[in-house]
């Protein structure tokens, strides 16, 4: 094995500051495994903890993202849940096994890889063991890095806490790594899904993909094409990815009973709505960021078995990281993924 | 019987138009119950609806109140759900009897009694047997005359659905109805509970009620004190009471998971909070607006066993509606009850 | 419309005193509506009820059946639900609209069609307009008339109650009615499904209708299977159809936290097994007999939505019940279906 | 601190060949915390498994004893959940820290203290930090040390998975430990209670704890007297501690939509039951053997709030641990708890 690897960092807040610097591999400690990186895949968060809009304050020099697939190369001496050549991805909140998030009222918790603590865009990273998950069966590496957050938000949503089922309408607001994901999974449980976006071109690549309905943004009222679609009742589900005033429009929207998630990629934003709607339909709006390491294995176990494919908008090679963050700034159909091998 | 009855009436917005006027008792039809009024509870929405706030259009004249306790005097030939001389309360949303509250997304349900519907402020009132439900027997029917709203609006978010337990903690901010409902409910199962007000008073005789800590909002920043008493984890329940800005306070008061209980009295207004903590915390925040006729049973039954009494600040006669509005205004601790007997 | 109509009756018990005789077509009361009967679906239970197995009461004469699609052809003067011309299905518990089903500890509901109450196996039938459902506007009659039972025991079960999602197992004993509906229902949702049978034909039709795996119960020890499929996991779902020793069976097959679901089919027999993998695997028996009629609004939804077909094995003309009650003695794959259009 | 220490053992199966022995103290390994030993509560388990009835493997010489109370006299190097001088007690299932219990379908875990692993009667124990939880403040040794086996399950069962309200009806066989736990827990969340046994003084015992109604299972049918005092409706909770054929007569004392829960103590054997009530109640049916240490830890806060404290029957001295399995035999009215200090 090599001695050193390749890494990008910042020195300084601000995306203009990634570079690429080569450093000695890490070793693993007793309960450490040593994972060398087959693909990242990125997420909006990571462009705005570079840019300090998330309010994190990172430790420099600085690795960015947390969504890593890669292979087992050594392992510590008292590692039990890991064997050198296994293919794992990484868990987005270290320690969160099961049961609730961690942190407390006064302190939520912000350890996150590529947040608080250091990222994954590396050449090799080295991670407890409690803190992977073995890599499905059925997906390349591209595809199962984008499982740690867009897939397991989605699902942890949805399907752990949602309990979505067959004759449901969930309405998924555009069309990025979260919101595709909600929309196969959705699909695979019978659920039919309406997708909102302003880009026709994209909306018909998204029927393509399952959606039952597609609404323009720009030229509809989507709340009133909501209405309209489910014949009054309202979405029992809605993935709330926009944040700040649309969370009104999706209380709005939402059917007697029905649950909005508010999901974690816009931090640092004001939610508002209406409280009328809210009460006399007795809605329910739940925070979602990520979800317990449990739930993601039981993601994996899905996907194997129903053949879900996440979809990457473009693949970047390691060297090409700032091109792959300007494509997610133009906002990606799906998941854009950086790749090592 | 008498053959005609007086109720309290309004002829154009605003409770400075409150007449008492005399008119024929009215007649119950096949599966219709008449129902004697004994005591009338009010609450703040009442107010709102006569001056217009709650956005309802009425039909003139118009009885507000919703809350009614009486003895049925009389029953269509097709009820099998009571006879007479069987003392009953109202169920606040008509045909409400279990699972989801009526209504859909585009057209939440307004319709409750001394809303769109016609109210309860007459010497008798005719109901639908469904609309119906047996009266504790340990409670006067002053009491009784409590919980369609005020109790069931408590017992429904904290108990039914929030399935709150021994050692949880509760934050409820003020002591009106529903709060000091909450206060007793949450103490009857063993959680420990936080009252905040901006009088002192107040809050002494909420520590005699079995309140654990009051909170001056004034003097404290309450939410800080949460965080303090809680030793950090804070709250497992918020009654949210207040509604506007303050839903943000609320969320960063609550525990990791934990749940916001946004509750009807002050319809129409905006909700508003930060994301990160929502997210962060996986908050969840539900609307309530009292709850179905199954809940209501539960707590009658809930209520005669542990012998609970509602806390009812003062009674007036009939005759005395406007002066029961006043103190209403002012801001009870807890109930306000016109009484007919 | 005619003045008379025919149906099957018995005047003692036993199905060879089933015979067909001519009778006045009833009338509505002011909330009934009138049934034309297209289609009556049988369930073992009915043979179990004629043959007084099920230890029903009956009131001579007797009219068997509980499943029926028909179209509306009259209404009562205060109906709200139905307009004629409106095609429905009954519900199998007469009152259960939704929450927990009728009845008391000591007295549990034993009221249904075609039980204690008469049955539907007649050109017409009226019913309380509460008791009816609008059909699937995507199913024939005939495929309509398998919902009330077969459909909404598996839908209460799995979905409703068992909120079955993808990446999960379920075994399923048999190919009766309820058992293709939970096969179909657990495909829908991403879930995979074991069937069990003692017919290596009826297997092959299982794996056609989507069974991921098919056990040979007499050539394979069944338990043993489920362990070796699923890595020892167990399934997360049995639903336990054939009663008696073998609910213990089905406990050593579940997963820790797993779920039995014991169907209402076989009605007074025993049902027993080993304490130590009940409470070492903390697994949950339920038992389950159909569902609410708010449920089976949503299974109707459903089946609209996502296309499901019910499985038929032969349809008979009205004239030949006694031949389909044979076919039912024999054990369809699915749902014998009587016609009478 | 001391070199040597007395432990209890037996080297062949059975409670005469328990004899104590003197040995070393043993040390802790890094993430290890070493507990003095100040209570050990005993359970009726613990017997069943030294006469081999549980069928459980023992390693000898074999410590028995699951629960422990005691304080941390040393830390290992990597401890970071308690200090020297924190008291603490012990979590029964190792491991088991939240969501599923371990284990899988084909292997059930038998892991626990005192069961296939070593026991804790001993004047020192070696634990994993992961496996202890801080004892509860306002409790004293013998008393925090009846939480692991009888405090946590009746919680777990009732309290965190039944969510008991107030109002709701448990039925509760018998005067042991796990039931005197039920009694006082559900009194605390205002549910009222009835115990059965065959003793008229235990009766009276229990009655002065709280509980609502006692019936004599000699001289009364006990199904029959719950239907009764419930007014038909039968119980919401059953807490099944007899097992056997005794599970069939709790599934026809429970409710509609009610939960009878299995308790562990009585392994190995079958339990049987009428499919009728099972399925026309849809009564559920959970097999519970305590819980995880997040629910103890919830257990520990709750007791510390409400003030509850465990019923201990009688205390022994640790030298004679053979008179308190005699006194174990006889059927005690709540714990018996072995002292060391």
């Amino acid at each position: 094995m090599a001695e050193t690897m390749k890494r990008w960092v910042i020195d300084a807040y601000g995306r203009k500051h990634l570079k690429l610097e080569t450093v000695p591999i890490p070793r693993p400690g007793p309960r450490e495994i040593l994972v060398q990186a087959r693909a990242v895949s990125l997420n909006y968060r990571d462009q705005q903890i570079l840019e300090r809009e998330a309010g994190h304050p990172l430790e420099f020099p600085f690795i960015p993202g947390s969504d890593l697939a890669g292979v087992v190369v050594e392992v510590g001496a008292e590692v039990t849940r890991f064997r050198t050549g296994d293919r794992v991805i990484t868990t987005f909140v270290p320690g969160w096994i099961d049961g609730p998030r961690p942190g407390t009222a006064r302190n939520p918790s912000y350890l996150t890889f590529g947040g608080v603590k250091q990222g994954v865009l590396a050449g090799y990273t080295v991670l407890h063991e409690d803190w992977a998950v073995a890599s499905p069966a059925t997906l390349t590496d591209a595809e199962a890095s984008t499982l740690p957050v867009a897939g397991l938000t989605a699902w942890f949503a949805l399907i752990h806490q949602g309990a979505l089922r067959a004759g449901q309408t969930v309405v998924i607001q555009g069309t990025g790594g979260v919101a595709l994901f909600g929309l196969q999974l959705a699909r695979a449980h019978g659920a039919q899904v309406i997708i909102t976006s302003s880009e026709e071109a994209k909306l018909e690549r998204a029927k393509e993909l399952g959606a039952t309905w597609g609404i323009h943004r720009k030229t509809e009222d989507w709340v009133e094409a909501v209405w309209r679609i489910t014949g009054d009742r309202g979405a029992d589900h809605v993935l709330e990815i926009a944040g700040g005033a649309n969370l009104g429009r999706s209380i709005q929207a939402t059917a007697v009973g029905g649950h909005v998630w508010v999901i974690g990629v816009i931090e640092g934003w004001e939610v508002s709505g209406p409280v009328g709607p809210l009460i006399l339909k007795t809605v329910n709006v739940h925070g979602i960021m990520t979800g317990h390491r449990r739930s993601l294995e039981e993601l994996v176990r899905a996907i194997d078995r129903i053949g879900l494919k996440p979809v990457i908008d473009a693949e970047y090679p390691f060297a090409s990281v700032p091109a792959a963050f300007n494509h997610l700034e133009r906002g990606p159909f799906g998941k854009i993924v950086v790749r090592l091998d």
